[in-house]
């Protein structure tokens, strides 16, 4: 490992606990459930996700209005319209926002209507964007390269720490392999070694790591027993529906299902998930 | 996937068990714990792992007498001397063992003294000893090769099938990546899929595929909780004395309290794990 | 492939020329040879480079100013100050420069400075970086990222030619393997793909592809030789004083002997090298 | 790397030499090159392959007949029919002969057939059957494994030469990667360092490597260019129609110009390709 020396652990016991939200850490006991699509697609559809997850619950939102996508000629964010929309779900129901940041000059715009800055797999070596990164005060998720080392991936939060922001959350996304079978190799050994290499929190997303609905549940329930912090899930109303990664979503129903079946292995390695909660129910906005 | 007509999933619930003996099958409610070291070194190493793995409970003991090693000049396994000592042990212990297969004209050799003939990764595809294997009547542990698709895995698993021999098990152990930290790559949703694909029990070794004694722990709760039909975890008496693979194997001690922490995990998923046995202590030979 | 419209070949013997200055064109039969260190370190330093590799000659020098680094306490680059460095080069030895652009904002403090914009592996999916890139004037050298995949790559390219503009050169530099002999695996075969699925010129980077120099100049010899358009070839003046990738620079003198050696391949396959030129000697600023 | 005392370069300027048959030794000054289809299918395939390569010319035929396949339903070659005809169509046009051996019992039947017993890389690690090749006095191809490091690759030669059979060559065809554009990715780095680190004869296979005929040529002048001393090239006389790996072989006339044009890229680096040759043409057997 080269020298990450405000990423690496100096004490064994020590966690860094990132502040999402007045109820919402990571890096705590309870962890910390993301739900939501790829991307922002309309209000309607980010109002029957928070709708429905608020009662799981989950613990935050996340929804993209600027996209990576392989194509130019592909969907590429609702951009500044999606923002709109996620302002208002976010104060609607009162769940904290976690959305992509692409650019340096998307952080001035993003940063009042996001709870947290997702720096995606494209650009984990994007190092201006983590400079710039480093000097907000605002959490941010940053997401393992496709083809990144753990000593890349250490080195990358290093960036933002030794800028200035110490709210980093690191999150394992599968990374790419031989097999097509699945989309990408769902890598827990990575989390394992990261929560011993540094004392930041450490979640997964097995949905863009398999790419395959009928196989996020097992995994997910594997993340959580071998030491992960919190897990970001791909849920939209209308999986089949979904303008991308339509493969990978599940149905707001499964999701709900899924933090039902977490619960009991996340008591049974020491951690634990929020129980559901019976909020009023809103009208959704046609 | 190519036909593979035999160990594809024709029935949804449909899972084969294979019968390790009297007491231990695969594919069960009950879990398979597999312990024990990489080689065989002497009867007293074999006697101190079964004495204490014995009331863990572990199902079954591993240990290699023909061993797979990339150099020559490396430690090549105890031979005909290990066939010894692991009859010895598996009649006083009445603990089923689980042994290397490395050419055809073993298995004559090897069968009266292993309860399961195991296929090592580098021969996953050594057709002809598959088709071998095929041929007899005892338990096959086919384990996946380094970089080998899902589809290649199955397919030589439908090699053992299709030449009459339907008790085979399958054991991810971790496939070539691009980071080095650890030693492999645990594809756990390898794991989720061929349990969905297949009909046939799905083990898990996470000690060969991290390469890392620290590491292993979490990585066998995550394999429990993914729905894996049992574990194979390498441990020795004195780990930093191992002929190999030292890097990796747990103390005795750590295997024991290992099972111990598994046994919630299980619980979480609807599985379980036999409970802690109190037997007599028997002498060690010197 | 994805609709690559832009980049794919829509005339088998279409061939797209970028033209670099008055007298070296990417994609004609005679190949361009750059060469130069990966970071400008000093002005002393670029002037021996380009004093020396004119006579080879090369038809263009590369030198960073700004450096992705993977560590945020590595070396970053001179910036602005290696940007004039480039400038007074350029002009002296009358010879065009290639210099890596990693933000947005630093496009129009380069673009008087250097004759093309090489976008590195680790932007190659900085889409919006790439938009800018397609609004200028200036020719692009897109490298291909750690792990992209074809498909990935000429949709890359795709970005910038949609965007406006069509002077792209793609550039081969090696992908990520289980491997760890050298630095990354050069794949020729790409250089092959590419050059029949799209009309845009494809050069090799053999350096960074291996990073190990005893191995640069016969896979330069190979790239020229599968058809490559050109190479891009890291040497210092003291390659063992380099400040960053010390192990794969070429000195000087064999760099010389490199062009030297190319050319009768070149001539084997229906291309062609300058000859050996004989200028005046400069003083060297010391 | 470990201690391949046998393999490794003791001298550097030490070349091991292997003699195919009385005109024809790898590891010289002139190329080896071996065309033939993937499976022997029927005498007047071979005949038809013989005859017309003779004259490009090529040094020796390949063909299995023993063939491994990735599932048990697919052909597995004639077995001891196909060992007649290689053996007829190598007497009739005084071609060597290499073909491939995947068990240790398989070595007494295939030896009095072939000129060379090839080991596929599925067999890289099969280390009994390495030994068994140690113990006869022939010349062995040894194929590298699908995801075989340099480090393992030497060291499988290394089980060979310490068994005492030194005539071994060994044969690059393409690793494992992310991209399934190309079959594999052919690694002529790995070409470049098997030639600085060992004494062996190192061929290049690049149908298998990249699986698409398209891609065969450039990547075949390549391997010449970076210092190959032999190709082994599929091909048919009916592509199309090939048992196996259809989409990869070269017909008849495409490898005859394949050989053509290969001259002066070896000229170009210093080594030669047989000249044509003008033999008499004899009947071909229906």
């Amino acid at each position: 490992m080269l020298n990450a020396k405000l990423a690496t652990q100096s004490h064994p016991n020590h966690n860094t606990l990132v502040k999402l939200s007045d109820n919402v850490t990571f890096g705590a006991r309870e962890l910390v459930i993301i739900g939501g699509p790829c991307a922002v697609e309309n209000r309607r559809q980010m109002e029957l996700v928070a709708q429905q997850l608020q009662h799981a619950p989950v613990q935050a939102l996340r929804g993209g209005v600027f996209k990576p996508r392989t194509s130019p000629y592909s969907f590429q964010g609702l951009g500044v319209e999606g923002l709109e929309i996620l302002s208002e779900v976010r104060s609607r129901y009162n769940l904290p926002v976690i959305t992509e940041v692409m650019t340096i000059d998307q952080i001035e715009s993003l940063a009042p209507h996001g709870d947290m800055l997702q720096v995606g797999s494209r650009n984990m070596q994007n190092f201006d964007l983590l400079k710039a990164l480093g000097q907000i005060d605002k959490p941010v998720l940053l997401k393992r390269g496709l083809a990144a080392t753990l000593e890349e991936f250490v080195m990358a939060a290093e960036y933002i720490l030794s800028h200035g922001n110490s709210q980093v959350v690191l999150c394992e996304r599968g990374i790419r392999s031989f097999d097509n079978f699945t989309r990408n190799v769902l890598d827990l050994g990575a989390v394992v070694a990261l929560k011993q290499l540094t004392h930041l929190p450490v979640i997964v997303d097995p949905s863009h790591a398999v790419g395959k609905r009928e196989l996020v549940a097992p995994l997910a329930k594997a993340a959580v027993a071998c030491g992960a912090d919190g897990l970001m899930i791909e849920c939209h109303p209308e999986p089949e529906k979904s303008v991308s990664d339509a493969r990978q979503a599940l149905s707001l129903d499964d999701m709900v299902d899924l933090v039902e079946s977490l619960r009991p292995v996340a008591v049974a390695v020491g951690r634990q998930i929020a129980e559901p909660l019976n909020l009023p129910q809103l009208a959704i906005a046609s």
